[in-house]
């Protein structure tokens, strides 16, 4: 079995040798032949994943190959433009992996193939497992076929692999728990405490899977690897960036400030709004989403955020499920 | 109105403290006309919960006062003889709060009074809500008057308090969630990392529902703050002795030697082994508490454990819930 990765990023490179483990053959399609050149004669992406050594076994080329997967590790907002790329030279019916699905279908639509979809997704800090710490990952797919395909091409003895068919599930929870971070990250700025800090992940957690069974994902998803093992692993990173943009609003920074000396994008931040959003649309409950909305839309302090969160009314815990 | 909180323990100080700052009056039931004298005089319990100043507006008694609520803040194996003790005073009908429900409706129903039963469980490190930080907690009873007094009685602006009629989840909540916490200890000893951890919490969370559903309880109580929050809350705590007791297991020291040089019982090593009683009755898989029964019991190295449970064969995520 041969699979393309579609980007030379962190994720991509470890989950390049984390198929290459379990006996994949893979290529990483890069984004110039400068940086192909580069990985191939350095062997390591020292900016991205220093330390760690990518196997002769890894090609590194700079147009899409025949394989029999694709996975795309770009960042979201150059996943259209990845995806027009390598369409044409795919063979018809090669699953693509991808963290969303929906843009996937459409430029398939649009190009007129036809082509399995997947995501995978968990508590995947990508250094812990490009250097072979345990770690477990959920494949997410709607067509069983492919979710057992992916599980057989990345499962070893320290990476454990688990089937999902809610996409829509899986990709949601791997979303919003970047809002659910950003907050995290206010906490600790506060020293709101462990207690404080579990509470807010399991009541963020708990309006996450609200909002995303109205838009019809299976409440367990959330419970599961993609959903609670993402948001605990992304809550005790020190590099989460949306964790990192909440440090920085609680100790009083404006959000523009911070979002102009950031390299990578946050994602949680326009995901506030979109969850919000879509919050709105479908009369969900989400007091955790709204009010990170006024933090970092509408100037509200952070620590007149907690006081509010901490002295709404009186409530039942499973209000709402 | 009047609590007796049975037991000068660091949680019982601490709801104390807290029922006070809510504006109840409490007495507090010390174990001996000594250490009641000496907290009076002291108003700090030195051992327990040092640094921390108990308010004229507790009192410290040798005999149970008349209360409208009683909390039983003693350690599970004092529980009977405290009861016992404290039953002959009570008014009939003050609710009861207690971590072993079936417990206390045994020693009710042999002392021929009736009194409604109730737990409080969450993400409660005792020593930050003692200095004020911010959290949440459950306070579960099948009555929903008692369960809507005690929310009442307990709220501030920093102690958010949720009612939840499921008792017997939560319950089962708090004392599974020990088997767990060794788990993790075992896992921080093997440098297993942030994904494995997170991966351990989210699976060990899922089975310990399951066996929660088997005996009757709501699958949404564990994934609540009596749940998963109190589970993140007690992984994090450097002082949790269950996680301890996994952090020496992993380091190769035998079970006996690691209690014999505790001074406070491990209840995660009693409830494994009920755990796994009740899995074998009631036809749950619980792959962790079993392997960690072997692991305390059978001679079980933990690094095979971990390679074990990492090397079952693929699953889909959501199998048997």
């Amino acid at each position: 079995m041969r699979a393309l990765v579609v980007g030379a990023t962190s994720w991509g490179c470890t989950l390049a040798l984390q198929l290459g483990r379990a006996g994949t053959e893979v290529d990483i399609l890069c984004r110039s032949m400068e940086e192909a050149t580069d990985l191939a004669r350095t062997r390591e992406n020292r900016r991205l994943l220093p330390g760690i050594i990518l196997p002769e076994s890894i090609n590194f080329v700079v147009e899409a190959t025949p394989s029999d997967l694709v996975i795309l590790a770009v960042p979201a907002q150059h996943l259209r433009t990845n995806l027009r790329a390598v369409l044409p030279g795919l063979a018809k019916l090669a699953p693509i992996v991808s963290a969303a699905s929906q843009v996937v279908e459409e430029e398939l639509h649009a190009a007129g193939v036809t082509a399995p979809i997947a995501a995978i997704s968990g508590p995947n800090l990508a250094r812990e497992i490009a250097t072979g710490q345990p770690a477990t990952t959920v494949v997410a797919s709607a067509d069983a076929e492919t979710a057992a395909m992916l599980q057989a091409a990345l499962m070893t003895a320290s990476f454990r692999v688990y089937t999902n068919p809610d996409l829509i599930g899986v990709e949601l929870a791997g979303a919003l728990k970047n809002v659910v971070a950003i907050g995290v990250g206010i906490g600790d700025a506060l020293n709101a405490g462990e207690n404080g800090r579990a509470a807010f992940l399991t009541r963020g957690l708990a309006e996450i899977a609200r909002l995303g069974v109205a838009l019809g994902a299976n409440p367990l998803t959330f419970t599961g690897l993609a959903g609670l093992g993402d948001l605990i692993a992304t809550a005790a990173s020190p590099r989460s960036r949306n964790r990192s943009v909440g440090v920085e609003l609680g100790r009083g920074r404006p959000l523009d400030e911070i979002l102009a000396s950031m390299v990578h994008v946050a994602e949680g931040v326009p995901t506030t709004r979109a969850a919000c959003r879509l919050a709105a649309d479908h009369g969900v409950d989400m007091p955790i989403a709204q009010t990170m909305h006024r933090v970092l839309f509408d100037g509200l302090s952070p620590a007149r955020a907690v006081q509010e969160l901490m002295t709404r009314d009186p409530q039942a815990e499973t209000s709402g499920l």
